[in-house]
């Protein structure tokens, strides 16, 4: 194993061509007439990533520790974060109804790295941080996320209320979290494109982000922990967001 | 460090000053003005508890890997996990419907904490582990779980499989977390009496375990991270299931 990233399964490496191709280095595909497999040597073909093709027994050798199903991508080892400028011009790739998370403050790597992975997971298109008050994208971030720092962009942004106010211009809709929001999450609608805004967990939003923010929603908390872990936090969020976009889609 | 419970911290020695006063034998407080540590000793005395007080730097040499921002609390050595025999009776005590979490060999102590940080926002009545494939409520645990390994109580059992099979004989339904379950979240009715079943992250859960749920679920993942962090899918899971009891109320 190499300190490039590696990720394998037919279902990570298909979301990252997806979204992310210009993240991949090469694939390593197994032989033999998967349809699956056949598709992905296209869609490389198509973005003009080299591949190489090897029987399943020989990949089983290289990994095997892994459930590759026949399908490894080894991933740029360049992987920094994107900048303020170029966000414009990714909002305006964003076919599906924006789904944004903004973490203002989240300075710790592990922290860092839960988010981006449960980011992945819900289907986040992009993850937006003050490029002075977070952790960078560093061997902690890159092991805690689990392959996340590569198929969620991240980008770094000097100002931060100059940026949520460019996402409000775009018709993104900019939801705070927080313990004293008068709206609980259960009562608000989540189906437009949005940001969701969590700020660190020590001392929640900054005032002018909490300003920024068209509503304010809180967790509801039952016990005696004053807050949730801010990936945890994330995580009932975001997925409360899915789930009313799946519903909405329905009706 | 002896064997019996610390727990460090501001945040969450106070949430156990709050909660269960009860269980602490005495605080470690640094010395100085510090308003947080006065009203800890104010606290102390009201409860009368045992404080004492050190300069910083000694309470630094004492706890070198712990952020205790000055504050430590012993708890009385009786703190423990409760066992398995102490189950039925306790189930005896609910009065709303069963909300209970099963961690099926979650070995970090970070996970267990934070599980049982989760476990406390979204109402759980207990967390029920195997005796033998679970971490101890190290000070890790504690410290990571913000004050709720006071406020769940955790039941660490020796033999998983019967307790599940005495939850079911209780009239509580098994829902096991699985990537695999042909059956989303969102369409699983989770508005009764529940045990919710996590394994452990890597491996998720064992055969039996699995065998013994009457239900799976699966969160569903979007990208190219192969499942959520533990306690993130505890969150997701158990704050679906508290949207669901508050709807059902409401209907």
């Amino acid at each position: 194993m190499t300190d490039r990233q590696i990720i394998y399964g037919w279902h990570a490496v298909n979301a990252i061509m997806e979204r992310n191709p210009a993240a991949v280095d090469h694939l390593l595909l197994s032989t033999g007439d998967d349809r699956r497999i056949q598709e992905l040597l296209a869609s490389a073909a198509a973005s003009g990533i080299k591949t190489e093709s090897r029987p399943r027994s020989e990949i089983d050798r290289l990994y095997p520790d892994a459930t590759h199903q026949g399908v490894v991508a080894t991933l740029k080892s360049s992987n920094r974060m994107l900048t303020g400028k170029q966000l414009p011009a990714f909002l305006d790739t964003l076919s599906a109804p924006a789904l944004l998370l903004v973490l203002d403050g989240v300075q710790d790597p592990h922290n860092l790295g839960a988010c981006l992975r449960t980011a992945d997971a819900a289907g986040v298109q992009a993850v937006i941080v003050p490029r002075d008050r977070a952790a960078g994208l560093t061997p902690v971030v890159h092991k805690v996320a689990c392959g996340a720092t590569q198929s969620v962009p991240v980008f770094a942004v000097t100002n931060l209320a100059r940026t949520l106010r460019l996402l409000k211009e775009a018709g993104i809709w900019l939801y705070g979290a927080s313990d004293k929001a008068p709206q609980a999450l259960y009562e608000t609608d989540l189906s437009g494109p949005l940001a969701l805004v969590l700020g660190s967990e020590g001392s929640g939003l900054r005032r002018l982000t909490a300003e920024l923010c068209d509503f304010q929603v809180a967790i509801p908390m039952a016990g005696v922990v004053e807050s949730l872990n801010v990936s945890v936090a994330a995580g009932v969020l975001l997925y409360e967001v899915r789930r009313q976009r799946l519903q909405a889609s329905k009706d």
